[in-house]
């Protein structure tokens, strides 16, 4: 029986790397994204630190790309590997904008790492999850979510349909597949993430950013739940966030 | 100045037609629908009883499609023509089946009515609302959603995201347009609507259907309420639902 | 058969008030208010415009104050008397103070207007809207929430479990009545309500506060919708409002 | 300094009592119920099993047993005694009957729990959580909700006003003390838990109840979050529950 793996969509720096770390503690992890160059360095880390992870640079709005890499994933971890955790992180695009401003191929592509890529990353890795062996802890599929998932704004009616479709995803496969013992959650991350690329920001107020480590963190307590007790909704924001 | 007109896209037997009789009383109604054919006998229909109505052929999710529908529309109201109340009616694609046996053209195009089609009427309609004069009431712009726009549900999840997707639109809309006077709102319809189609359901308990005239009541209700106070949510179900 | 009579608790000026004026045209109605000087000004006005009205006092949070008010109805109207409308418009407190500083008294004492008093109202109004003879639109009852009932605060803990427990019976109690014919809603007022008292705020916005004569509007709208289609939240905000 | 404890009310058997014994694998755990007899097994376990317990017979709905409760505490564990964690899992009376069989005590009774209990626990907890010296992990207050926190019903206006009114007191209090540093969370537990008392229901379907060791790991990993990274709703539910 090969050892069931960890997929990770949307693996760059930020959320995507910290969950592969610590997905990697585990299993074997598989990171997408759309370039090899952001993935090099995460997979060398991942590997320098004893784990094993393998980068497959995927267009998951793509169902063709998506097909592609899944092949390839079979044929490095066989025809009847499993995944034990696959987590679709990949960043809903962020166009603040009047809506009257917007051209149709701006606001429509817009929705497609959520829509598309969404469908195509559930599509490929649930029916690997439905295998009979299922390794210590419930196959898990999460989605990163935000706020904007819960409330529409000025400016941002892209970003909202986005992230209120992929929270109407997660719900609905969630009671499709939690009978058959797979868990679906959405995390509804509401706040700056602590990253490179976010130094500068909010450095006034100590601890004011969500430390990415500790999403993954709760991604993997998630993980571990059984099947008697699945969250299915879970926020994380800073102690000193407006909400 | 011309007189205001009204625009209900999804204008065919039922909620759509029901609304467009409703708004025909105070306004010349333009109805937007895929067939010719369907858009027929509401056309005839109002005319005989004293009203102004136009049925103009349209596939809202083609972008050149609403553009063309547009420029007719300028053509005969003249160039300066303002909407009062327009009313994004078209039903989402209702597929219950299970998630894996989708097809993406399946998926994926079940919701272009309520991305494509909803961004394409609302980018078409929002300019003509935003006239200074602004008519006797605000001018209105309403989406008909559902109970799916609120949770999702095993085999619907296009549906969901559809329907979540809509909510998020209006929610959004009515954030950026409200401050510049534009009315835009959402109903949740939840229950059988009382058609020709449905005639055969529920019958054995009376009144368990929505009155397609009573949501086109609602909607009126909504358009005449001015500024001070305007409704962005409202629900509409028989007292004999569950929910 | 004695004409249907419509109450409203809570009948002060601004929205109470109102909303009497507008049921008045076409209800015998009965306003109750902690003190009668606050209820005269408004019985008077009702009187001269032609309308029946009268005012008991009568403080809700009270089961035997409650009961006392209810015979005294009965002998004015008749013992067969049935209730078009039940409005409990009656306000909750608004302790705006850090959670530690409020006294066991103070917080649950801002609780009894939501607590007791929307159960006594409901409790002794129910009864006559269950008559078989139901007037021209089903008998309705309808609770003034607030968007405190959706989002608790800082500081406003007793406010919000006093809005968040009016919206739970409102929903509770048209789960149960709803199927008997009892059209029971829930109306959110997000917003400076324009009265007497607030003249002064939000100056500089023109339109920017809630006109109580359409709150009174809205109310009397979802009076008349048929069991068809019941109406069972709204909203209700100016266009200027953040929300 | 004293090492910081532990406190849980509604200690019994079920999610109490598993709550205690996961963090008495940390801290001193002080447990409440209404009587000794009940709190008795799990402080004699928890002691045998090499951890600290203490139970106090406590009305929580009396804000002088609690004060008593809290002299108590401060004797025991010296004056400047921190809280580390504060669960409150005291159960809302579960009353389904017609609402209008329902008396005002007993309605109104079956709301103490979640009102004045939750209250009480509350102020006595939250200035003990206040300290500088915080130890490993944020103060944590944690209150057990459930699925009638969302939604009321039909004969249960009682328990859904109770529940949404503890979710109302949890996000308040959250956004209250959260900038000070405390972790303040609700968790919505929908389904039957499985207990001695439960044992026969759902039998047929295996894992069909919610484990009371994974609420208490669920809260234990809340309490582990750091102020960057605060969860404020959880769900738990089983897989096969339909929701």
């Amino acid at each position: 029986m090969p050892k069931p793996i960890a997929i990770i969509a949307g693996a760059g720096p930020g959320t995507g790397s910290a969950v592969a770390r610590r997905f990697a503690k585990a299993y074997p992890v598989v990171l997408l994204a759309r370039s090899q160059t952001s993935l090099d360095p995460i997979v060398h880390d991942i590997t320098q630190s004893g784990g094993s992870a393998v980068g497959v640079p995927t267009d998951v709005t793509s169902s063709s790309s998506m097909s592609s890499t899944m092949e390839q994933i079979k044929t490095k971890f066989g025809p009847d590997v499993s995944i034990a955790a696959a987590i679709y992180n990949v960043a809903s695009k962020f166009v603040r904008k009047p809506f009257l401003e917007q051209s149709p191929e701006e606001f429509l592509g817009s929705l497609e790492p959520s829509i598309k890529g969404a469908f195509n990353f559930s599509q490929a890795t649930l029916p690997l999850m439905l295998n009979e062996d299922r390794g210590q802890y419930p196959p898990t599929l999460i989605f990163t979510g935000a706020t904007a998932a819960l409330k529409g704004s000025s400016g941002l009616s892209g970003f909202a349909m986005s992230k209120f479709g992929i929270r109407a995803l997660s719900q609905s496969l969630a009671r499709e597949f939690g009978p058959k013992g797979v868990h679906v959650s959405h995390a509804i991350i509401d706040g700056i993430i602590d990253t490179e690329k976010t130094k500068g920001y909010s450095q006034e107020i100590p601890d004011s950013k969500i430390d990415p480590k500790w999403i993954a963190e709760s991604y993997w307590f998630l993980h571990t739940q059984p099947r008697t007790s699945f969250t299915h909704e879970i926020d994380l924001r800073p102690y000193s966030e407006k909400w």
